[in-house]
């Protein structure tokens, strides 16, 4: 095992390759396409994992995701984020090289890239159905219409369909809650999908990425391509919202604790808010937590602890709350595993995460 | 002007010199050290700044940050976190080069580094006066003196005193409250310095650190040193205190607007929680803010709009609300300039600072 002696990211590789290994064989059934997001985990390494499921297609959060990517070989990205206009020199360089897809939810952005454009690129239609992020309203026919036939005329831009993400499936209450914002979903995207169609609009493909939907819908009917991302790791707020068990979280950070209060019933462990960062879940009225506690343990870390959860985050402290049973236990010195709440945002603190066995697996830097 | 094309941490030089002289002044003026915190800029040429105002010793937060800094030939280096055993190896190497300071809180930490340092060190103890995340609390006076006693006895464990961070400085609801925290803290750490020196433990020295208080006290009778750090950038949270005007916040995010909603009065910009982190402030029961918004102008950025904030971050996006009388003079492509909340966190999410004219400043890196 690797002597960890600061804020360490620790990957379960056996985790990892079920996580994906899961939702890859539920999309072969299905007969759609599995277009991962890349942008929770970030890693060449880890990206050549989805290779021995047939995935060839990803998804990426921003441009130079796409060109680190691409470096390593990808050859077919979508770049999930309206398309930022400002970087449009970067784009046609990526879209010489590569099938480059990008998103579009309004007529000024389209307009652009028909004008700008000078190699092919796949052009998305960005729609909101009930997120309220980006996307163009489901209701507003006109606009999606208008948008499909300014890119259906311009040579370089390659129409590819409809894309939405369920971000509102994060706030579901239930798995009953979850599958109807799923179906709902998809009944408005095949609805404009139809009127499209009536419009003499063609090769409507529709493309949806929310990790919750994905992890418990089995029918993907009406689907083409799927682009969930952060099953990879998952996290609290996945079991949370009971799309996975606590043994499917496939990332902690390994901290040293340097502090102890038995008084309070507290340790502090060296690693914080830029190690773990600051998405939390509201436990009760007055009490957060960033994350809960587990022990080393054979199979990399122990289930976490009942009664304990990092309570605060400053910079590079972390105040866990201990179960006054098990703080007797606790030295300073020792190792405690933190399962993050939100899997994305922990990982881009690093540049390099590692398995317990010392292998490096380097990710992203911005 | 340097063309921003994607979210970039912009620095504002002449107020990041005021930032510093103003505390300088105060520091000399008062005849005491002035040891300022690095760990919100984390940057060498940053660093060099404060050497036009004679300082010679500063605070970090990692043993890391203290290997670049000293790299960077900064020879005075407190690490001022309780001291993260595992880390012994290196500590011991840094120490033969610099004088290094370290905390410790307890007797268990304190006996490893007599039986483990192999060079001579600084020691402060951690006291905690109000803020309970780590330190020795005041009152427990025994455990203090035996702490001192362990250091003194050890050759190469050289005794520097009492050192504190009053972090509920940043829960104060008005100055008069600042003031008093301040206050109650000199004077339990000097009765507290009394009581060991009775007990015969010499040359003790009181260092304090936040920079809410920092700011606005002017007599800094009975302390021998102050740690600020965040006072360089300033953010929405001093400025919510009340311990700096708007005018003092000295670090923006500059980002691209990237989509527009007329119906809901929001634009979106490529600029996420990946580039300004989660802190926030509660603006009412329902609404948080993560950041502040500014146009484009002649010394750097505006004043922040009226009745615009960031009100949700995803991974790279981030909705603004905007003034309705504001947001059809906004285009997509535009660049927004974002006042963070919490500069620190901001800061370190970037490998590189810039200032409007191209200047990069680099920090280090974990």
């Amino acid at each position: 095992m690797i002597n960890i002696k600061k804020p360490t990211a620790i990957i379960h590789k056996t985790r990892i390759k079920r996580n994906i290994e899961q939702i890859a064989l539920k999309v072969k059934r299905s007969g759609i396409k599995f277009r991962p997001h890349f942008k929770t985990h970030q890693s060449k390494e880890i990206g050549e994992f989805f290779k021995e499921y047939d995935v060839s297609a990803i998804t990426v959060s921003s441009l130079d995701m796409a060109i680190y990517f691409a470096r390593e070989g990808w050859e077919d990205i979508t770049l999930a984020v309206p398309c930022n206009i400002k970087q449009i020199n970067e784009i046609n360089i990526l879209a010489k090289k590569i099938s480059l897809g990008l998103l579009v939810d309004s007529l000024e952005t389209t307009r652009f890239l028909a004008k700008n454009i000078t190699s092919i690129v796949n052009v998305w239609i960005k729609i909101d159905i009930e997120y309220h992020r980006t996307g163009v309203s489901f209701q507003d026919r006109t606009k999606v219409f208008d948008i499909a036939n300014l890119i259906v005329k311009n040579k370089n831009l390659n129409f590819s369909g409809l894309l939405t993400h369920a971000g509102n499936s994060y706030y579901a209450k239930s798995r009953d809650e979850l599958i109807q914002i799923h179906n709902e979903s998809i009944k408005r995207l095949i609805e404009l999908k139809v009127y499209l169609s009536n419009e003499s609009i063609k090769n409507i493909q529709i493309s949806i990425g929310d990790t919750p939907t994905c992890s418990i819908i089995e029918d993907f009917d009406g689907i083409d391509e799927i682009r969930p991302g952060s099953f990879v790791f998952y996290d609290l707020m996945h079991v949370k919202l009971g799309v996975c068990n606590e043994n499917d979280i496939a990332l902690a950070v390994a901290c040293p604790v340097i502090s102890k209060n038995l008084d309070r019933n507290e340790v502090v462990i060296y690693g914080g808010a830029i190690h773990l960062s600051k998405d939390y879940i509201q436990l009760d009225e007055h009490t957060k937590t960033y994350g809960r506690v587990a022990f080393p343990s054979k199979d990399h870390w122990s289930k976490s602890q009942p009664k304990s959860f990092v309570k605060g985050l400053s910079q590079e402290h972390g105040i866990i709350k201990m179960d006054k049973n098990i703080i007797g236990n606790i030295n300073i010195g020792d190792i405690l595993f933190i399962l993050p709440v939100h899997s994305c945002l922990t990982a881009n603190l690093y540049t390099d995460l590692y398995s317990l066995i010392g292998e490096k697996y380097t990710t992203f830097q911005y």
